[in-house]
Parts: structure tokens; C-alpha cells; sequence
């Protein structure tokens, strides 16, 4: 093992750059894994613009798949060798949040805090995952072993946008039969449609315009799909539902339109399930909520964690119910990385996600 | 029985009186209650002021304790002369929405329908309870014998008050050992916070600034009563609770202020549970919600009908569990009605509900 | 409309002959609908065989299909002529039960009963289906009109096998990634399959020894079929599933052998949801159920009725995310009945469920 | 701290004995507490009586309460010389039964296992509580500090007592207005009676027959005590609940006479909560459990643990919600536990509980 690694580390708003740190040493409930592959995310992207801030000097990234390199001196039934992954949101299992099964709001580092979004830590209060080496904390909590015959590239989405997406159908309570739209086919947004396609939704209307994510989300699970460029959202799903409305509305962007659209499409008692990050004050109409006497719930979620959740995700993939490969569009090396930021920041050449192999 | 009867006509915003109109003849399905106690709710005051719409020549109310006087020629497993109450919210039972358990969501009148507060009728979309007789739709899903022993006062809070109270505890899903707060301690507010005592919670901040509320707000269950008038609610809440915040809020106002202090005071994971009918548009701040990574919900709850909801409320005035008695501050006939309104209306006299006798 | 009709008739243990009848007349609340299609139902079976007792001269059968020939005068949202299904169960929708959401143990005809299985009513209580024309009680309660473009046998599934078996996974509260048994793979057993595929298992081991059934177990979404008379079926399960055990069973037979090694497969804090009819009384052994200390649960789960069930079903028919077709085995009509009973009753010829058309 | 301590150990079928072991040393993630107050359970006289296996030289005991020793190496967020309480069942947060919420299912020492009752590890699988000093291991998710002015006796019952009768109201899911059957009120029947007071059941029903006992429960909650050596207790469930049974029965004995009477006295769709270790083979009577057709559960419940739970309780006490001082009848120091034993163990002198204080 070198003493140096390469990292994808924060500088300043606009500015990640490919550096060099030295290699970290495993406390005793860490373990060291190398990287092999790992990924960007669209929060980091946010990070990158300084819309989400962190410290300068942090390493980025928060979906790993790796080698367990070494382990702590308390860490127990793991070997060295083993292909693992784990999850973005690494719960300490120990907190009172996590206790509680409200793993995302694990406080970590603290013992009895519940702090907001405390669970995640790789790249936001920790180094994360885009360097040739990353520190997993409480790794007995969030190491899961990849089942074999399953690549990189099949549990590569696991970690977040898989557990997130399918959180926002999980949250949604979609029940066998229910009528479901999901906003924005981002990676996220499609997860959380093949998600409400697992749970037995009997209809899924999406709602994108960008073509290839069209396509994309037919073949995740959308019976239909709405470009909101052409025609109202609302009054799409209106039509589709003869005026009913659906029962879950699952929103994947953050923003005021959607959030006030998905509003407007449920039915009374509907639920809106929100998962994309809010990048503004929301406002709730007054008329799309009913004054607030519709029996609706809005649920918001961060992504699932822990290695029970990682498990549960691969054992998805290994059984064939769902396919995220497609998600896969561009690879490069972890040399390419700041190539890579740039083709993922700016939505180019009809990037998804892409794949990061130090 | 005679051919008139005294009702409480709305004519147009500003003017409720005192009028006569032909006493109904139940339908098939229907029945005919004589009223012997009815009360005036703080939405009647929309209605009266012009807030909430409703057709001219409306007979007002919502909360009826009466005598069975005639029962639809449909009706079975009732006797006439027996004492009843009926829910505000008076779903058929055989809706789709009802069937689906969402009974406040009922869309009366149609066959499929899922029209939001459908379910609330009287004094909505058909004639009301403040008269001295009221058409009782969907008798057989509505109706509730009172238990033997039990006033008209004792019940008197169970078909609005109480039931949309403890919907708010119930949404919040409160569980043995939480922390509780209720944003306004009127009468809705004061059930909420017994409901909240009733299901375990084992500490309870209630917020409300008005001295005759404050002493009932503890009678009722609350721990602490934050006077928002002397310090910023939040603040005393996270004070209160060692800056942990609360599990769940109950927000029994539906404006801005409190909503957003609702919000603010939840642990990461926690419910705001929405009882107050919005009266404004209302807004969703970027930090008071984690941007939406915090793990929490929003839900609200229009007050649960039907007989059976009833009669578990009841059963529980019976078992002396909770004792609404004291929200009960004055007396009038029903020819007093417009007095009353005026009372109620400008919250003079430290009125919290009146009971009106026809 | 004719005076009388042809209708399967209970005489006596073995006798279930095809006799002749007034064709009755709808009350205020009921429908009568002219049956296109039906079934019969393996509890028929029992009926017949006098392990489960009903009146001599009832009519047996309680999952029609068929088009409305006539409405109660207080009937109010239907046509005649509108084609329509009723499900096996048909609650009131006005009594307590019901009303809590307990549709199935609807205490039909009492006021405020909870009677055990009492929404069962058909061929049960009162006359069913297997005949020319059905009295479908509480019909704006139970009436779902069929979609365009599904044919009868496409939905002839959905008032008792589909709504069973799809209950059974829904009571075991199945979750994306979970491991799912399902003991016995007749028609509900097989339902239940497809169920537990629709709620996004993992992995599905069905557990039957009928090459029939096997390879339509298959069809229905199982990944494993453990023949039980090849191998101990505890024994294949926890080899499938690593020693860890499912964390729902689904039991479909209602027999000690089965209901104990369901009991034996789970893993601890896992749901043994129970759908078969109990022809026995049942032991839980010490050891199979840690003595109680395994956080287990057993659910029983009796046919979900009413019209928003039967919509949601076809819901799930009409998009193609469920395919009960090919559990039609045979065809007869009606004068045939009795043929088919003794088909059906012997199980012979690969039956698994026959399609009568009168 | 001395070399030696004092310990109740474990020797043969009939043999508890006070003896000598050596201070544990804490690894890298236990910690030592020095015990202030300890009780013995019912599982002890389990234990005693070879009804329950464990191994020869065990110290007993899992209900501590005591102040940090010393801390593991890799402990962090206690000091020393604090006040604290752990549950009897120890998760660990990491495995994948806890991360999944089944903390009591905790499979301690392995990393992916879920064995039953593996949570259990004090005075089970490791060394207990009735000792001078403990071993807490994964301390961080176990150690729950005791809030300043509560008394040792006042957080006696939380380890084990209340949070396993809570957590059989819990498992019932009781809601406001329910009717609760408690059966057997020894002191965890007492905490699930308390348990149903505290979720807002309207109507408590406690089976006991000894006069203390009757006694307590009232104080505890119940509004009615059947004694089932004068009358049938599903008789007198069925009359005092006007022949509507119980919404949810607690059965806390684990014999079939209980088991079968709480099965009986159920409405349809009613919960049986079975927290009664079993010490036979159960049987589920046909008749008694509508053949599998009531739309009834039965649910087992080991006791929660981890140190939110814990954290849970003490709020609970702190705020006068509930008061099981009364339940502490005896105090013996530790070197008089074998008579504590031989009280405890006979019943003798209306004893319930028994403080031992090293």
C-alpha cells in the first residue's frame, strides 16, 4: 500500500481538482477500502458551484465500491480482500437516530444528537470516495459484501441513487394498483420509477423532455411519459387519470414547479413523496393543497444507508428486478476526473451517471 | 312534528340569521334528527366572514347531538327516539375513497369520485345542524347511539372538535416517550394536546399567549405552555428540549408564523401534523426543512367521520379518559343563535365553544 | 327478464345439484346482475363435502361476473346494462367493521357487529353466484364497473383469488428485496406468488409438488420451486436462502404441515401470513416459534371486498402487470355444473380453476 | 476497583449460588459498570429451573443499573463515574438485524446473522447483572445515562419489565378509544396493562387472580379485573364488552389456557400481542381463530432494547406518566440474592419485584 493517493478534492466554489493526500490509517471501527469504482453525483455538482457548502481541502464523492484494504483494530467479521460497498449515508448503527431506524439522521460523531442530514458524511463532513483510497467509519455498520457474479458497474448505483430512488416509492407507501407520477427522470427520478414499478404501481406517468430520458424511463417502468415542454404536467395527468388524480406523486428535482405540479396532481389523501434536494423556499398554493384539509401528507427522504439497506439493494440487482447499468453512460479514469466534472456538470452528450475507475 | 322550524341561514358574507325554513324529508337513506345541542365552530366564522365559500341560503353548522325523529324508508337498526350524534364529516361508506379508509375524503354525491373534503357536508353543501332538525345523509354509516349516562354537553365536542383533535396526535403517529408541541391551544388545539396525552406522549409544550387557554391547555395535558407573545416559540422549544427538538408538532392555526415555528421546532425525522385550515399560501423555507434532506413529514388531517369514529370517541368520554366539559364557556337558545355568532365571533368573554339549545 | 333461472344448489353433504328458482327481486339497497361469467372456488369444495356448513338450498358461488339487469330504487351511479364484477366479500360500508376499514368481517345485517367473516355473504349467507342472475346487497357499495377492453375471464380472478392471494402478500408487508415463501401454489397460492412479485421480492420459492403447478408457479414470478415430496421443504429453503430463512411465508394451505413449516422457514422478526382455510386446529410448536421471543407475527387475511378493491385489481389487470389467464383451465356452462364440480372437486385433468358461463 | 467480585452464578438445574469471579477487563467497545441496583426476572427462575438452558458458571441477571467504571478504548461520548442504565437485550446497532430494526433480534457476535433472540446476551449468552461489576458490550449503542433526579428503583423496571410491556401494548398497535385485555398481571402483565393506559385504550380488562395483583392493576390502569378462578374469562370479556370482544389481547404468561382464552375473547380482526415466554406447544383452535378467516393477528414481542428505548422509558418516568416504584415490594442486598432467589422464585410474601443493591 502507497503512503500518497490521488483525490478529487474541493478547492473553492468552481474549483475540484485531481490531488494528492496521503493515504489514511483506519482507527478502530474504520476500514480502509480501495476505490475501484465510484461515481458523481448531481450533489456534488452542487458542491462544485458552491450552492452546498463544505470545507475546502475535503475530498468529494459518496458512492464507493471497493476492496477492503485494512481494517480497524475493533472491526470483526470482515476479511481483507473482500469486495464491498457501502452505502452514501454511512450510519453509526450506535446514535439515537439510528436506533430509532432513522438512520439517514444519524448524528454522527455525536452521542445523542439528532442532527439533520447527520448520517451523511463521505464528502460533506468527511473525505469521500472520488481518491484511490477512502475511510469507511463504523465500518461494521456499512460495509457490505458485493454477492459474487455482480460487477462494479451492477452495484454501482446502490450506494445513493438506487437507495434514494427507491426511498421516494418507499416513502410514497405505493400500494399494488396505485397510480403513481414521478417529476424529472434524472438518475434519481428514474430509480424512484422503477421503485414504484417494483412496489406494484399499476400506472407511472413520468414527467421529463429530455428525449434520451424518455427512453430511458420507458425501460425502467414508466407507462407514460409527459414533456412538460408540450403540455401542461397537471393537466397531462388529469387526463390520463380521467380527473382523479394520483395517489402518489414522487418529486425528483427540487424546484418550485415541480413541487407545486405533483401538489396539484394528487388525488385527495394523495401522497407527495419528495426526494430532490430544494434549492429554494417552496411554496405551497393555498388551492393545490386543499387549505390543507385533502388528508394529504408531503414525506420528505434521504437517502437509505447501512449495509442491511446495501444488502438489500444488491440482492435486487443479483435476482433481476431491476437493471441500472443502463444508468452507466461514460467511464474514465480517476486522472480523467475533472473531465468527467465537467462533461457531468454541464449535461453534455447525454450523460446519466458515469463511471470512475481509479 | 311540525311543518317549520328555526334554522341558522347564511345570506350572504357578514350576515347569519335566524330564519324558518320547511322541516326536510328523509330520503331512503336518510334521517331526521331533532337537535337538542349543536355548537358554532371557528370555521362557521369563515363562512360568516366570507372566507370559505358557501351558497346563499345555507343552513349553517356542523355538530349535532339530537333525537332520531324519522328514519328513511332504507334504514335499518335504528329506533326512532334514540339519542345520537352524527360525525361533521358525513362519508356514504360506499365511495371508493371511503372504502379505501378516507372517509373525510368521500366524494358524496358521486359514484367515483375522490373530490377533496367531500366528505364534509353539513353546512358545507347541504343544509346544517344548527336548526331544529337536520337531514342526516347516509344514516346508516353515520349515526351513533350516545352511551347511557352521557350528556348532551359530553358529546358535544365528539362530531368536530375532538375528532379532528386527536387526528391531529394520530397523524403525528405520536409513540410512548415522545415530545409534543402544539402551535394555538383553541379548542381544536386543546384536543389535539389531550390526544397527544392520551397516546403516550411524555412531554408536552403547547404554544398559546391567551390566559383562559393557557390554564385550560394544562388541564388538558400540557407540560409547558410557551408563551409566544414573551419569547420566540422555537427557541423555548429547543431550550425545552436541550436543543434536541420535537418529534412531532401539531399546528392548529394555519398561518405562516406558526407553521413555520412548527417546522423549525421538529427534530431531523420529525412530523409537523397540519390541523389549522390554511388561510394563506404558505411557505416552506429552505432551512427550516433541510432543503428536504431532513427525513421529515408533513400531514394533514381533516376531521374523521362516520359512526364508528364516534363511538370510540364516545367510549372514551365514557371511560372518563379525556374531559371536554370545560371548553364548553356559554349557554344560548337557538334564538339567541346571532348572539352567540357575535360572542364566538369577536372571541369575547374568553369564550372557547358555545352550546346552543334549540 | 325471465321468472325463473337455473342456480347451483347445496341440497346436502355430496349434493350440490343445478335446480330452478324464482329469479329474485332487488330491495331498495341491492342490484341484480344477469352472471356472464363465473367460477368455483375450492371453499365450494368444502361447502359441498359438509366441512363447512351452510343452509340446505342456498345457492353456492361467490365470485360473479356479469351485467346489471336491474337497480334497488335507492341505487343511485350505475346503469343497467353496465357490465360489472362484485367481490367474493361484499361489505356494507355502513356497519362499524367496515367502517374501521374491516370490510371482510363486516357484520352484514347487524348494526354495530363485528361478526367474524361476516362480508362474506354469498353462497355463504345468502344466495350466490353460480346461476343466472345474483342479488348483490349494499350494491353502491359493491358494484365496480369492469374497463373497456377486458374480457370476462380476464377479471373473473379478481373477486376472490386475486384479492385473496395479493392480500396475503400484502398482509406479510412485503418490502423491496425481501426473501418470500409461499406454500402451496393452487390458484390462491399462485396469486399470491404473483403478489409478492408485484411488492418487489427478492426471491420467491413456492413450495408445491404438482408438475402443473410448477411451471405455472414459474410463470406467476417464483424463482424457486421446492418440491416438498422430494425434499424437506424447511431444509431447501434455508439452503436457498444461506441459513438465514424468509422474511415472509405465505401459508395457502391452511393444513398443520404446511402451517408449521412456514412457521420453521421464517427468520426471526419474520410474518407468517396465513390464507388457508384452517380444516384443523393448528400448533404452534415451542421450538418452531422460539417460544415467542422471535419478535414473530402471524396474520390471517380473509378476501378484501368492495368496489375500490375490485377496481384497484382490474386496475393491475388492465396495465399488464398481472396475467391470470392461463389459471383458467376448463370451460363449461352452466347446465354443465355439476361436471364441473366433480372436475374441479377431484381435481382432475390439471385443473386449477374453471370458467362457467350460463 | 478490587480484583475479585461477587457474582450470582449459575451451577446446575436447581442451583443458583453467590460466588467469586474475577473484575472483567473491558475490551475495545464495552464498558464496565459497577451495578447500584439490579432485580431478578421470571426468565431467571426459568434458568434456576432448567426450563431454560444455559451454561454452568453464568452470572445471571439482565436488568442493570449502575455507574461507569470504565470505558473501552474505542468508547467515546460517557465519562466515567456516570449513571447509567442498559436494557436487558444489548444490540449491537451494526448487525444486520439491528440496522433493520430488529434490534432484539440482534445476532450479537456474528455479522450477518439474525438469530432468534440474539439480542439477549446478558445472564444468556454472557455474563449477567446480579453482580458487583458488568461488562456492557457495544457500549455506545447500550449505555443510556439516567436523567439527575431519578432514583435507582425509579429506572429499575426499564431494562427489561416496562420495556417488554410497553412493548406488547406497542405490538398491539392499540389506538384511542380500543378495548385491551390484558392477560395475567405478574409485573410485565402490570407494564402492558400501564402500556395500554398510555396509548389511550378506553376500556382495560386485566385477567389475575391474586388479590395484590388485583390490587396493582387497578393502580396500573385496568378498569376491570376478572378473576378467571370465579368466572370464565372470555365470558366476562364477552359480557362487560357487550359480546363486541377485545380490539387487542396481551397474553403475558405463554400457557395455553391464557393463549387460547386471548385468542377467544378477540373481535374479528382483533390482535393477539403474546408476550408470555411459552413453555409448551401451543395450540390454535380452529373455532377460536375463525379457521384462519377473522382477518386476526397474533404477535410476539422480545423486549426492546438499546439505549434510545432506554432513553424512551426514563422520559416516560421522569414525566410522571407511569410509576412502577409500587411494583418493587422487596430489598435484599447482593450477598442475601439466593434468598431473593428462593422469595421470587416461590412467590412467596406478595412479591413482585425484588431490589438488590451490590
Amino acid at each position: 500500500m502507497p503512503d500518497k493517493m490521488r483525490a478529487a478534492i474541493f478547492v473553492k466554489p468552481g474549483e475540484i481538482v485531481l490531488g494528492e493526500k496521503p493515504v489514511p490509517q483506519p482507527g478502530p471501527l474504520d476500514a480502509l477500502i480501495r476505490i475501484t469504482t465510484t461515481t458523481i453525483c448531481g450533489t456534488d455538482i452542487h458542491i462544485l458551484k458552491g450552492e452546498y457548502p463544505v470545507e475546502s481541502g475535503l475530498t468529494i464523492g459518496h458512492e464507493p465500491v471497493g476492496v477492503i484494504e485494512k481494517l480497524g483494530s475493533a472491526v470483526t467479521g470482515y476479511e481483507e480482500g473482500q469486495r464491498v460497498i457501502a452505502g452514501a449515508i454511512t450510519p453509526s448503527g450506535w446514535s439515537n437516530a439510528s436506533l430509532d431506524g432513522c438512520h439517514a439522521q444519524c448524528g454522527a460523531g455525536t452521542q445523542h444528537g439528532w442532527k439533520a442530514i447527520g448520517g451523511w458524511r463521505f464528502g460533506n463532513t468527511i473525505d469521500g470516495a472520488q481518491a484511490d483510497y477512502l475511510l469507511v467509519p463504523d465500518a461494521m455498520a456499512n460495509l457490505a459484501p458485493i454477492p459474487d457474479g455482480l460487477s462494479d458497474e451492477q452495484v454501482l448505483m446502490c450506494p445513493d441513487i438506487m437507495s434514494t430512488g427507491f426511498g421516494g416509492a418507499e416513502s410514497g407507501r405505493i400500494r399494488i394498483g396505485d397510480i403513481v407520477a414521478v417529476f424529472a427522470q434524472g438518475p434519481i427520478g428514474l430509480c424512484a420509477t422503477a421503485g414504484a414499478r417494483l412496489m406494484g404501481a399499476a400506472e407511472i406517468i413520468a414527467v421529463e423532455s429530455v428525449p434520451a430520458r424518455v427512453e430511458i424511463s420507458r425501460r425502467m417502468g414508466a407507462d407514460h411519459v409527459v414533456d412538460f415542454t408540450r403540455e401542461d404536467p397537471v393537466e397531462a395527468i388529469m387526463r390520463i387519470t380521467k380527473g382523479r388524480g394520483v395517489d402518489v406523486a414522487i418529486e425528483a428535482l427540487g424546484k418550485q414547479a415541480t413541487f407545486e405540479a405533483a401538489l396539484r396532481s394528487l388525488r385527495p389523501g394523495g401522497t407527495l413523496s419528495s426526494l430532490g434536494v430544494y434549492s429554494e423556499d417552496l411554496t405551497i398554493p393555498l388551492d393545490a393543497f386543499s387549505a390543507g384539509l385533502g388528508d394529504n401528507s408531503i414525506r420528505t427522504t434521504l437517502c437509505p444507508g447501512g449495509k442491511e439497506r446495501m444488502r438489500r439493494l444488491m440482492a435486487t440487482v443479483e435476482a433481476g428486478r431491476v437493471d441500472t447499468a443502463a444508468l452507466v453512460t461514460h467511464h474514465f479514469g480517476l486522472d480523467d476526473i475533472e473531465t468527467a466534472y465537467d462533461l457531468f456538470g454541464h449535461q453534455r452528450d447525454g450523460v446519466l451517471k458515469v463511471a470512475i475507475r481509479p
